[in-house]
């Protein structure tokens, strides 16, 4: 079972809208064990429609494709799918009536751009759309089948979720999928490879293995495409192999970012944190607070761009900025430290840097950042170098202050 | 000139990440005056990686390929590309010599796996990399132009800025580009169109306009992608009869974005800046100090999470919180007025709102959100009621508290 996905917009191409719908689709499509292959995106182009279609269809068991189904001028799918698949548009009542639901709910009249959406191919199923007047279509070519769905998030995910899911599942055997990933932090992608490297060339050949490095840590996913019993045995011992090479560096077995594995650490655990940050000026409060239900163990968060509210708020002592600089060891912890009592938390990460372009001198060139993490009882503070970039140095710090504090966690 | 653009990483395909990097340079291109027509996205894997050229080569002048030049075992596009451009890899000492240089800025030593990474197509054009140990290759052939990149972002982006838009400019685009761009806020896209809709029909064919609209504020994008001296005249002309129908809603003639227009207008009349945050999160301190220089300006922020933080240390009337509840406009105006008067600076925003997924009531439904704006003798406030998504709405509050400010500043 092998699908693509056709995705039909200029406002993709001109970069003015980020792919999520392909993203979502992915990923739901593999958890129900259908690969896909290919991802394609293309503009409102008849052209371009027709040429995509003819080279997918040859590689694909099933093509789905979103965007271009709404009212407009420019929304040419469904006339361009009617063409290629040798049918014509007729009225469907039921189609209508659900147009017609939607325009009473909003108190608006149907125009006649929102009428032509009641015609729909003659030879197309049609897939209801609770959420907008716009219909999902399925085509059968032989032996192929081809979705067209609205590119509205929500309007495209439901039709997916109601029709198409259980479509794919009864009419498919589908080859099974497994993956497992592992979050790795505090070692290069190459030391990594270097480390596994005997345990990679031993996998069997059905286990493939990817590298997703992302700032401060690395994602290593295993995944089987053609799943059984037996072979997910073998990954399971291979894993536990795998889990003995890399556990100084492994902080979880499950697929998630670092602010969602702190959040889960700190809210199984009932703790609160918060955090004091100079140089990245609230990335790390943003980071966390990104996470739904965050407010549970959130408390809050002090950003210090100026000594005075470094002295006046955090308690740094004075004398210590001025002896030692903004940018040290003494004033980081006790940025942790006065935070921790200032919110009453459990546990504080603290950051004060250089991100540059400005401000960098001989001893502390840009990138140089002091980063502590706290609890009632411990503290652990370390310098780094990082880049030349400010916003690389905002995030690095953000993720390296959050690392800091997850292995502090993990080893309490 | 037409591009295309090809993703290749299984990440992409499995929906683990979402395609940024095809997203960004469409629109780096697009600025450019080159019209992307295709983007693809297909896994590590030799026959996709050659089928997928053969298909696109002929639609295309230039091909931008990102991903898999990794030092891991997963990364092949390299070597595909060598054998599909029938040349070998070789030594590279300037490539070897920028590894190196990363490696001893992080104290890690150089492994075989990144020794393979100085192993460069002979036929290809290197483009280095100061970010990252892959470097960037351009392969000719026909009269087309293949570019190869790193698919992590910074590193992308740098390859791109650096070399490719100064040999794309002067190879390519021999017509002369001009842009003029309009900050709107405060208007949505539709009403806007509307606004103008006259003043748009009477455009000469060449002067192209564009929408460009993001949380909050609207980019209108007026472009001629074969200027002279009479069409820009003409441009100008038209862009002072533009700047009479907006100007309510006109808050920038360049192309900047908010937190840097907040910023230069802060910097011109010497005032200051702090936040105080509960639904954003951090999110407002952080776009503010994603500049550089902010540091003269932005003076601190109390991301007030929990309602002790409130209290304790705005100054929150306890009473008020439990009378009216955290989000409402008598807690968001105290917030302002809280965080000026404690980080002694003349201006301020405050946020509190219901982010969600969590949270909500009937009265007060995911998405209601106060934003508050001060200054020494004003404030300003006012109620929203964004969507459903946290993330959505956390951006949203922040870019509207920025805009809130930009207004309050600007009517001063």
């Amino acid at each position: 079972m092998k699908a693509s996905i056709l995705t039909i917009g200029d406002e993709i191409l001109i970069g003015q809208v980020v792919n999520t719908n392909s993203s979502w689709l992915s990923k739901k499509l593999n958890d129900i064990g259908i690969t896909v292959n290919t991802v394609l995106a293309i503009g409102d182009n008849k052209s371009q429609i027709t040429n995509s279609l003819d080279i997918l269809l040859p590689h694909s068991d099933i093509i789905l494709i979103t965007g271009g189904l709404g009212p407009t001028n420019d929304d040419i799918t469904k006339d361009v799918l009617a063409e290629y698949f040798n049918t014509k548009l007729i009225y469907d009542e039921l189609v209508y009536k659900n147009i017609e639901n939607i325009f009473e709910k909003t108190n608006s009249t149907i125009n006649k751009n929102n009428m032509r959406q009641a015609y729909v191919p003659e030879n197309a199923q049609i897939l209801m759309n609770k959420y907008g007047t716009a219909p999902g279509m399925l085509f059968k070519k032989n032996e192929k089948f081809i979705f067209s769905l609205p590119g509205v998030p929500i309007e495209m995910q439901y039709i997916f979720e109601t029709h198409i899911v259980p479509f794919l599942t009864e009419n498919f055997v589908q080859s099974k999928i497994t993956h497992k990933t592992f979050i790795i932090i505090g070692i290069p992608e190459s030391i990594l490879a270097e480390k596994i490297e005997d345990w990679e060339n031993n996998l069997p050949y059905y286990i493939k293995v990817a590298y997703l490095p992302n700032y401060g840590y690395i994602r290593l996913r295993l995944s089987i495409y053609d799943s059984d019993e037996e072979k997910n045995n073998i990954l399971k011992q291979k894993t536990e192999d795998l889990k003995n090479i890399v556990s100084d560096n492994l902080i979880s077995e499950e697929d998630i970012s670092l602010e969602e594995l702190l959040g889960k650490m700190l809210k199984d655990n009932q703790k609160t944190v918060a955090t004091a940050e100079s140089c990245t000026g609230g990335k790390i409060a943003s980071l966390i607070t990104s996470i739904p239900k965050s407010s549970s163990y959130f408390v809050g968060s002090i950003v210090s761009y100026s000594n005075n509210v470094k002295t006046n708020i955090l308690n740094v002592n004075k004398t210590d900025i001025e002896k030692y600089g903004a940018v040290s060891q003494t004033v980081v912890e006790q940025m942790a430290i006065g935070i921790l009592k200032l919110l009453k938390t459990d546990y504080s990460i603290a950051t004060s840097g250089i991100a540059g372009p400005d401000g960098g001198t001989k001893e502390k060139p840009v990138g140089t950042i002091w980063i502590a993490v706290a609890s009632k009882d411990k503290i652990i503070s370390r310098e780094y170098h990082f880049s030349s970039d400010r916003n690389i140095n905002i995030l690095r710090s953000a993720y390296t202050g959050i690392n800091m504090l997850i292995k502090l966690i993990k080893n309490n």
